[in-house]
């Protein structure tokens, strides 16, 4: 099988991870853009639109307003398997979100260009630990 | 760049999310169990909860109650990267929650006992088709 967590690749994947998320809070749409594979089959379930391939994604994103964006993250996974592939799941909180909790998850590949997303799924629901 | 869907890579991962498919609505605890790569890394953020590691992943399958699990798939899309690693992302509805749609995401992984998911992500929105 695959080797899982191989240090160098991770590395790679955890400073892709970094500059999302910081294009995420800055709304750096040319970044964001940027970091999602050009292709029909990049997938992008969001907190309120399910976006089917890359064309769907970028128009979401220029339309996007780019107030609130700010959010901390916790219990951040990067996982790599093998030299090319790798996970990447977060949970998050925003202040204006008092109560909720968010899931990031996105699949990442390597390509000749760098890392890229080709799925993502974000979420938002009650904090169960709150909720407990 | 490794291949994106190689016809009969695209295939094994078809017939493993057909498999899993089945046993989600049949409640099949034991193929749903084995199909998840038994790893601390393997995460699945559910419609409710946010599990860390294999073990939390099948504690909950095993207390999950067995009604009401049929539901109907749409815009399925399954896409292979190179032979060993693939997504597969689907909408789903189901009668008992009228005007909502499901979204359920799995990264899968080759292993040499067949393919596993390694990460996942359930939520469920206000169906976008119908508030737009």
């Amino acid at each position: 099988m695959m080797e899982i967590d191989l240090p160098d690749v991770k590395a790679e994947l955890e400073a892709a991870f970094a500059v999302y998320e910081t294009a995420l809070i800055t709304n750096d749409v040319a970044v964001l853009d940027e970091l999602f594979l050009d292709a029909p089959t990049t997938i992008r379930y969001g907190g309120g639109e399910n976006l089917y391939g890359y064309a769907e994604i970028a128009a979401f994103r220029s339309g996007r307003p780019s107030a609130g964006l700010a959010r901390s993250i916790e219990r951040t996974v990067i996982t790599t398997y093998g030299r090319d592939f790798g996970t990447a799941s977060t949970l998050f909180r925003r202040d204006t979100a008092p109560g909720k909790i968010g899931r990031q998850m996105q699949t990442w590949i390597r390509t000749p260009v760098g890392w890229r997303v080709v799925a993502a799924h974000v979420s938002v629901i009650p904090d169960p630990e709150v909720a407990a």
